[in-house]
């Protein structure tokens, strides 16, 4: 089913954004693994709303709950539940605005598609709250990789509004990411950014942008044709992320415009090991990982809940009308979404190892 | 596993380049729907080699053969398998250059993946060669689509070589397409995408290039959260096509340079029922339809296989060395894609229709 | 992976016998259908331990926590997330005797499964405490088979420790059944499996038995060839109660001793329908309901747990010895695994009915 | 869907009794192992119909067709479809009397649930030829498991028609069963059960009966808990052969007249291997493999195919009728379905076998 993904590392959602809490199971992670609190809370961290003045302003705790799986601080092959509750919920406005669908968002849809019994309390199921689930168990997904593979997963925001980041190099993703409000590696866009941001948000408005994720010592040989390729797999996880609309590896839409000789990596050995030269196909051939670094950009849209006036209609009495879009909302998804984006492709290349035999279903103790 | 995808209509890949045969099986089509060889075999015929000078010389009639599922001209409810064998296979150079991967090809990835057990004729198991089947199963897809919903989806060359064709207003897909050898509604942009080719392929090079997908008349509600959204599904069902490196939706990597105000679409009330104005989002809001036509563009990777001489290594004997790829091969595989493109969007909309409820089982005679 | 089950209606279970709780994720249920605690407790409360002085003492209320997936008293069409807390936990027993495995139960393969990494408390993860989440599951399967196609389950005890109820017709089975401590619907076998379960009970021992279940209203035509039979769903649902080790349709083994002539069900015309005149089928035919009621039959081994001195290993030191298990154990499974085979075979319905169309993902109000 | 089974090795069956042919895709079967048709043949010839005067007399060669993911003699990692023709096939009583369904068959539950467009000739997709799908990719899961973990998998008649044979040691289960006609290890109930098959059939009437089967060495700690249990797998795949109507492991039905300690088996170092005294669970404990042999017990109903009058309705008038089935059928399936039971438990341990990550995705070479 929908809320169900993965097949050996496999992960279930369910919550709502203004229900109870917002929750995931972790199916298949193997045995063995150190595991508490203190793995997961730090990832929830750096989602958790309010953490700029570019923020929405909701104050959730966010502090995660491990209901199941784990035993002596360690996982113990059994699925892992773990939730946050929802305590900071104001769901006012979404009981007298339910008969106004908002655009960009999945109001109208949601509501046809559950014959209007859906629970639209800010946004419910199609909120971007539940990417918290996404992140308790990406951290699973990412503490598994480290530990087994020492493969390591990286986003960051790369552009906003338009202004793009500069192209960095690998090694200065981790240096500078953190110390950006908007987790941008390059300081000067990074303040750009935030000028953009604020620009927009005093008009109402809101901006979309892009992250980009890196995958290190990803090892050679992970991924499979021809449905379940690594790419379709992560492409599929992320666009479980609200408001992902694109998502490229390597050159990505670039290769439109390119030959196959601009376009192909070279092999050549290195250290006795054979490699690519050069990295354009981000990692990936044939839908299996090549032992480079594997690359993806998403692409998000604007934040869709506005301050400024929309047209809209009146699903009950098909009259059409406005509405503005008052509330705690981020003027811009993408600094919080930056480990939403390392989480699913965490997940899913932990789904792959797991398939390809690289990780085993117990880890040897140390 | 890797080689099936789809849930309630599913279907599974099997056979390799140079094998005895490219197939699929089908399950899970409704029984009812008129079927026969002449429903299959005009959508193989777009995707065949050998249509036009820009494409590969290698003479494959590609005659579709009917094993199971169908009988006195209907579909049974039972799993269809069908097959085209291979004839016109030179596996020679295969032999003489097994040692030596072939940039940008899965030669490398494949071998590491399977312990040097893959079949690497003519690619094998990761040849376009494979999406035949995909083709075959498109075609019973598109046909459930139209006679069950009439979804129609119509897929058009867009980019070759960053050559791009003017942007089009969706009735004008339809009228120029097949008139261009490469599928690409603009006749004038065709015509210097033509001349690009055969100046990359008198070079020995390649050129990449991207499609345009649009699948009109999908009913509203077709989708859900959070992992089985309509665009995960899609995209992932995309990957599955060798070649394609990004897949947008909508505005696409646009959204990433705009604000709220410029993306989200506005509601209004069109002949008594709720649609959107406009259709930056690419016809799905939430995972789930909105009633808009769904827009897709899909980015394809140069050929890799080009004459001229390109660094790679043995991976016998671990040394550097050059290989130049002689051989059959079309220098853009994206006016042949197309049909490919088609396919893989109506699959996944035919499993879609059918997990919601809106293509019952068996379908209603006249 | 191995704690989700389902295609269309989809459970995933979480939780340990000593851990915080026991829950489950119901993902697929229609949006719709009128859903609260008190639609579930009372299931619970059938399967609660400490209803009779034939059970076990642990003393757990039960009480079902209802966390997502309902809004205003309906299901949303969201996943829903229950759960029961574990109060009553005495967890000392199991660290005293953790090197050495309780003969027929799963310590031993679990261990040698999980690399010692399973929580052992109480049986951990192979406790029949984790059926609480089926038949919290089963109580929604239940209740959308009732309204949607008037579908009803029944089980009910025909054997403990080779005390046989006399044969019932389906009609007898609601009278007696819950007026029984033992859910026998024969009130003389009933007491007599009652003085059986003393005896055995005062002489450290314990007994096996059976349960049959019937669902009646079933429609005709909800199932499929060949792999996914409704047989082979519903008997694979069963297993996974702790201690089921037989399942069987209709006459069952009682299959291998007659003729064809015997065995088959005749067709006759009944108000104006087609149906069989008998049903030694129990109600399957090629996989695919026959429109009448679907029996089945389930074997489940004496409670492992037994006071007599038993035969095991240290697992550390490989020395023989002897293990007595004190301790809350039910002399027999059988009593309050009888709402755990109606959950498991309401699951199965439930998840092919809405494959085969005939639960459509909304409900329709009245 | 329906006719695919399995999670790292994956079948999907298709075809129909009076198509163009019977076939299977195995999916996931690990690179590098030998295989060719002569692995296969064999085990189809021990299925095939004409094998004894008790058995069928059509004429089917059933020549296994290789048609992909095998190369120079070894599997590749690619999926392996595979397929025999049908040649002898005689319709003609079919179209008959296709509006009288013959009780006991699924063409009356077929009709309805594919709406009549079902291939009813010879049972169509549930026809027994199906199960030659299941010997082919049955032989390569032997083989398999056979190269890798040294299991084995055997089956043999233990009853038809009430006749049964003497309990047999595990060893001697080989000697003796290729050598009767029904592979009953029993001489002597062999020859006492052709003299009852050859009475009934003189009769116009059928038998049913049982297979026992057995895995030898199966591997401590193959299986999982909560609902891919090996019981549940197991019996799953059972159930999808023609005519099962009960799966009982170990000590089956009997469980539940006998007590714990009766049922129990306890724990002994064996050879500094920790191992069970007894093997009245059937080699699972907690759906995990023990080491013991896994057993189990198949019961078949008796064929529905039977010369004397039956009553039956035709479906278009609605009126009473009569039909007698002629043609050429075996009066028990049960021999024939020996190679068909170790098929199917067989797959259901590779798979099994592969997700615990006893089988890894290559095989070593020699």
């Amino acid at each position: 089913m929908s809320n169900s993904m993965g097949t050996m590392f496999r992960i279930t959602s369910f919550g709502e954004s203004h229900g109870t809490c917002v929750g995931v199971v972790v199916d298949g992670c193997p045995a063995g693994l150190e595991m508490g609190v203190d793995d997961v809370q730090p990832e929830l961290d750096r989602r958790r709303p309010g953490q700029s003045d570019v923020s929405t302003s909701r104050r959730e705790e966010d502090r995660v709950e491990l209901l199941s799986g784990v035993f002596k601080g360690r996982t113990t092959g059994s699925p892992i539940c773990m939730l946050v509750w929802n305590r900071d919920r104001d769901s006012s406005g979404y009981e007298r605005r339910r008969l106004t669908p908002r655009p960009g968002h999945a109001d109208w849809t949601a509501h046809v598609r559950y014959g209007g019994f859906n629970d639209y309390r800010g946004g419910g199921r199609f909120s971007g709250r539940i990417t918290a689930g996404f992140v308790m168990a990406g951290a699973i997904a990412k503490k598994l990789l480290m530990e087994t593979l020492s493969v390591e997963v990286l986003a960051h925001t790369v552009e906003i509004g338009g202004i793009q980041a500069r192209k960095l190099d690998p090694s200065e993703i981790c240096m500078n990411r953190e110390g950006s409000p908007l987790r941008c590696c390059d300081p000067e866009a990074s303040e750009r950014m935030v000028q953009a941001l604020k620009a927009a948000s005093s008009q109402g408005d809101s901006l979309g942008g892009a992250v980009s994720c890196v995958a290190f010592n990803v090892p050679l040989g992970l991924g499979a044709p021809v449905f379940d390729t690594l790419e379709g797999d992560i492409a599929k996880a992320l666009f479980a992320i609200p408001a992902v609309k694109a998502v490229e590896f390597g050159l990505g839409t670039g290769f439109s415009s390119i030959r196959g000789s601009e376009s192909n990596d070279a092999f050549t050995v290195n250290g006795g090991e054979i490699a690519t030269e050069t990295n354009r196909m981000g990692g990936v051939l044939g839908g299996i990982s090549s032992g480079a670094p594997i690359t993806c950009r998403v692409t998000f849209k604007p934040t869709p809940s506005i301050g400024g006036a929309q047209r809209t209609v009146n699903i009950s009495t098909r009259e059409e009308t406005t509405i503005a879009i008052e509330g705690r909302h981020d003027p811009c998804v993408v600094p919080r979404a930056v480990p939403v984006v390392e989480s699913m492709v965490a997940i899913a290349l932990a789904d792959h190892a797991m398939r390809s035999g690289l990780i085993r279903s117990v880890l040897e103790e140390g």
